[in-house]
Parts: structure tokens; C-alpha cells; sequence
């Protein structure tokens, strides 16, 4: 087996180190990791299968010899030394949003359009974070009765946001659990013991940009735009693990059994519903976790043809590292 | 001005203390409260305008000369001591979901449907906390365009399930921030730092209770059964404020800016709607407040009939004590 070159861009981040991890935890063949950063973080000793390496700072001539690139360190990161990879030989997988809905660049989830993988021309993007996990439990139903429309809402965890965030949800909670006021700085508002119903930027059409993400890259996914999506995205203090209430109407009507069969046999994913013993996902208890948890689910009684159900991942491995070394993984077979 | 014997069933509790505060702060015209509890919470001094009330255990004498009694102390207290009073003369106001249902019992949010408490015949409902706030945001809409079809995801706050939940999740989130395990008792699951999609018990059809409930008590408050709704309610690690996203589909297009007048002028409802300041309404910064906001309006780009919108109410006010007290003030209008 040949062994590769691989850089991991942001590799001192929430999703940089994750994706270390995974990259040793599934044994990807790598022949040398360059762990790439900012200034600011440049020297960080960051361990990998056993050694250490020492991470350097990104640069125009960072991407000499590397086969395959790994950026998550923001989209303006991306644009700029994306390209420079590609013209350096390696394959670009990007974590931010920024290639994401171009036309020329597939953007893959491996169990859903892994053959999509073959079309790049030297980038691949990684689906944002709720997308991912929601099209694994879209697929096996748009397969066996085409999606006409989806009402998202979503909980999501901190860990999105970074690890500055992680560290207000803990230091703002320590604040108020004193009786101490805190101060909001990652997000807009205070997210110990609150919610708050904005994630990104707002658009003009009054949504926010993460809830144009999971309209626009689902229908890009799934290679099908007549799939209408609607969405309300929501920070949570839960430190890690997304959740999504999902209604899913159909162009017709399944049986409820035939669904959690789909669901079931949808790899990636695990079925997880057995109320009667209290048995859903929560991010909770299956942060750390590879699949796609899908609980709640149930006939809609507002519409015979839809479903409603509740998909929990974790939103560092599915949502991003996980699902970034498998598209690597694609690239090897 | 005439004074009233009030009795509050169930005075040492969340919602009774709310209620008792509320009696106080909006001046209804109590000539003496009568605060009943369990033998657990016998003699439990308890401050009202000034002086003290000492509560005593209810019992089948609890109600002779009370005018009016609110009962907030579980469904088999009403179902048992409601009639009781209503025996000896006073009018129930009931917290509870027990007589919710019943056709011969009028479910009331003063703003909607204050007509309704005409009809009673000595007990009136008071809805479900995630119904009271969400109808107040319904009814305009649904005056002006016909409400279709509702689907609706819940944050709702451990307020709502008592004392004991408050307790819970802060010492659950003490423990998790001393790096110490959590040991769940109130909920199935962890709630700090964690969201769990079940609230009540589940019912045959996949659905929960406090989904139910909002579905039912929606169309009798509404006084439209036509009215398809389906529900997700999920508690979320909040002490106090319930928020729902909420996807409304019309009869009707309505152009945005209608709505939103119409929801500016319904009593009872703020709008908090201004995504450039980041102004939208979070359930942590609004506890304590009587109104319910709604934020996060726009036009739903799934369906040109359809309005997303987010609505934060203070579930222990609007969704409990408070609407007990508008119903209690309709009665001696």
C-alpha cells in the first residue's frame, strides 16, 4: 500500500486535532503529517501515531510534496492557499464553506455521493455540519420517495463555533452558577442556559447563512433542486453533537416500517428508537460516536405523507473530521 | 371593588409561587389567600402583600367560602379535589392537563379566546405552558389567513417540569464542570449540557404527550379543528423560557410586513425582530416578562404560503401563572 503526504491545515483547531485523531484511529496510510497553523500557534508539538510534529506556519511553499490537504481554518484561509495547494499537486479537502457551492467542485458526503468524488479538479468540500448528518437520514428516503420538502430545525453545539466558544459555554456557566452575570463574546447573547436562534450571518431573506447551507448544499447533495428545504438554526449549550428535528414530507406514503428499514440499512447511520424504554439520541451520551443517531420516528399526523424524526451526530466527526478523511479515503480506493 | 377568597392548590410549588407573586404584582382583589399543599409542605409561611399566609394541607374542607381557586398541584389532585370545590361554590381555575380535554370545560388564553370562559360550568383550563405562548402568535395569522398546517420544534426550559428539574440541572451542571459524572432523576437522560426530544410520556402513535397536547389544545383554543399541526418538544438545558420554531402555512400568501403588523398588534405579543442588531428574542434574557415575543420572521422559501417564526415566552408566566390570573381577572370583569 502506498503512503502519502498529508497536511492538515488549522491542525491546532477544534476540527484540526479531530482530524488528526481520526486520520490515526483509521489507520490512513500517511507517510508524513504536516501540521499546518498560524503564526500564533506555530511550534505546537501535536502528536500522531506515537511521534510528534511540530506544527509550522502556512505559507505559499507549505504544499510541496503533499498528496492530499486538509483545510479547516476559515474561508478566507481556504480561498487564498486552496488554490496554492492544487498548483503544488496536492488534492484539496475543504472544511470551510467557501468552495462549497461552486459548480466545478463536488461536495461529498462518502455514503451518500461518493461517486461524485471523481468529478473534482483538485478541491473536494465537506459538507457544513448539520448538512451531513441530515443527508444521511435524507438519502435512503429520497431514494424510495423522492423528498418533496423538509422543515429543519436544529440544536446545535458549541463545538461548531470553535474552541473559543467551548470555552465561553464553560466560563459563562462557572459565571452564572456564582451568580455572577456573564459576558458574551463568541456569540450574540449569552449561551449558558439560553438558546439562541442565530448561527452565521443573517441573509436578506431574513434566514442566516448556515440555514441557507443546509437548503442549498442538501439540494446539491442529493443532485436534485425541485427538494424544497426550510430551516431554523439554533446554537444550544451542549458542548458537542448536534441535533435535528426533521419533517420530511414525501411524494408518497411509506409505511413507518419500511422507513426505519431504510433507515436501517443506510450505512453510516444507526436507528435508535425505542421509546417505550426511553431509547432516542442525545448529543450528550453519543458525543465521540461515528454514525448518524436517528430517533423519534413517526408518521406526521398533519400529513400522511411525511415523516418526523430527530438525527443526532457528533458534529466534529461526522460533521467534519470524520467525514473529511473518509472523502481521503475515497481518493485512495 | 368586591374581594375574593382565592385558594392556590399547590401554593409551595413553581408555579404556585408564580401564581401567588402574580396575584400580588397585578393587585387582583384578594381578600384572603388560602394556600393549600401536601402534608410535605404543611405551614410553609408564605409572603403576600405584605403579610403572611401559612399553608394547610388540602383536604375535602379546603374550599368553603373560596371564591376562586387555582389549582397547579398535578392532574390527580384536580381530578380529585376540582369537583370538590366546585361543590362548594367556587370556580377552579386548573393548571393541569386533566380537564383540558373536556368538552364541557373551556381552555383559555384571555388574548385568543376570553369569550370561552363564559361558558363554564365551574371549571376552566389552563392550556398547556408551549400552547399558551404559541397560540397567542398563531391567532393573528390565523385570522387573517387561515392557518393550514403547523409544524413546531420546542426548546423548552426544566422550569416547566418543577422544582425538582431546577435542582437537577444545576447540580448536574456543577458536578459535569467538576469533571464528576451526572446521575439523571427528573429526566431520562442528562439534561446539562445536553437537549432530550421527550417531554411527558409517550403515546401509541410515536408522539409524546406534550406534543398531543399541543396539537389538541391548539384546535380547541383556536375553535378550528381543521387546523393539521405536528410537533417535536425537546428540553433544553434552560431554567426558565420555553422557544419554538415554528413553520405556519396559510391559506393564503401574506406579504411579510402584514405579518408582522399583525402580530405587533396583538395583545399580549411583542415583536423583537431586528436580525441587523442581532435583536431576536432568547428565553435566558427575557425570564420574568409577561409578554411573548416572536423574532426569526420571514417568508419561508419552501412555500410562498408558509411564515418561519421564533417564539420565546416565560413558561411559568404567559405559559402558566400569569394566563391563570388573566383567566381569574376575565371572571370578575
Amino acid at each position: 500500500m502506498s503512503k502519502y503526504t498529508v497536511a492538515v491545515v488549522g491542525a491546532t483547531g477544534v476540527v484540526g486535532q479531530e482530524i488528526i485523531k481520526t486520520l490515526e484511529q483509521r489507520k490512513f496510510p500517511v507517510k508524513e503529517l504536516v501540521c499546518l497553523t498560524s503564526a500564533r500557534s506555530e511550534g505546537t508539538r501535536i502528536e500522531f501515531n506515537g511521534k510528534y510534529s511540530i506544527s509550522r506556519i502556512l505559507d505559499e511553499n507549505s504544499f510541496e510534496g503533499v498528496d492530499y490537504a486538509l483545510f479547516s481554518a476559515g474561508g478566507s484561509i481556504s480561498e487564498k492557499f486552496a488554490p496554492i495547494a492544487v498548483k503544488a499537486g496536492a488534492v484539496v479537502i475543504d472544511n470551510t464553506s467557501h468552495f462549497r457551492m461552486d459548480p466545478s467542485v463536488p461536495l461529498v458526503v462518502p455514503e451518500v455521493n461518493a461517486q461524485a468524488v471523481k468529478k473534482h479538479k483538485g478541491i473536494i468540500a465537506n459538507p457544513n455540519c448539520s448538512t451531513a448528518q441530515m443527508v444521511l437520514a435524507l438519502k435512503p428516503l429520497h431514494d424510495a420517495a423522492k423528498i418533496k420538502r423538509v422543515v429543519i430545525s436544529t440544536y446545535q453545539s458549541v463545538s461548531g463555533a470553535g474552541k473559543e466558544a467551548i470555552k465561553e459555554l464553560e466560563s459563562q456557566t462557572r459565571h452564572n452558577l456564582q451568580g455572577k452575570p456573564s459576558e458574551a463574546k463568541q456569540f450574540t447573547k449569552d449561551i449558558a442556559f439560553n438558546v439562541i436562534p442565530h448561527i452565521d450571518v443573517f441573509e436578506d431573506n431574513g434566514y442566516t447563512k448556515e440555514e441557507m447551507k443546509m437548503i442549498l448544499e442538501t439540494q446539491k447533495i442529493l443532485e436534485d433542486d425541485t427538494i424544497k428545504l426550510t430551516a431554523t438554526t439554533v446554537r444550544v449549550p451542549v458542548f458537542i453533537g448536534h441535533s435535528e428535528a426533521l419533517n420530511v414530507e414525501l411524494s408518497e406514503e411509506l409505511p413507518i416500517e419500511k422507513v426505519r428499514d431504510l433507515l436501517r440499512n443506510m450505512p453510516g447511520v444507526v436507528v435508535m428508537d425505542n421509546p417505550s424504554k426511553n431509547e432516542y439520541p442525545t448529543p450528550k451520551l453519543l458525543a465521540g460516536r461515528d454514525e448518524t443517531f436517528v430517533g423519534r420516528i413517526r408518521k406526521d399526523i398533519s400529513n400522511p405523507k411525511a415523516i418526523d424524526m430527530w438525527v443526532v451526530s457528533d458534529n466534529l466527526r461526522k460533521g467534519a473530521a470524520l467525514n473529511a478523511v473518509q472523502i481521503a479515503e475515497e481518493l485512495i480506493k
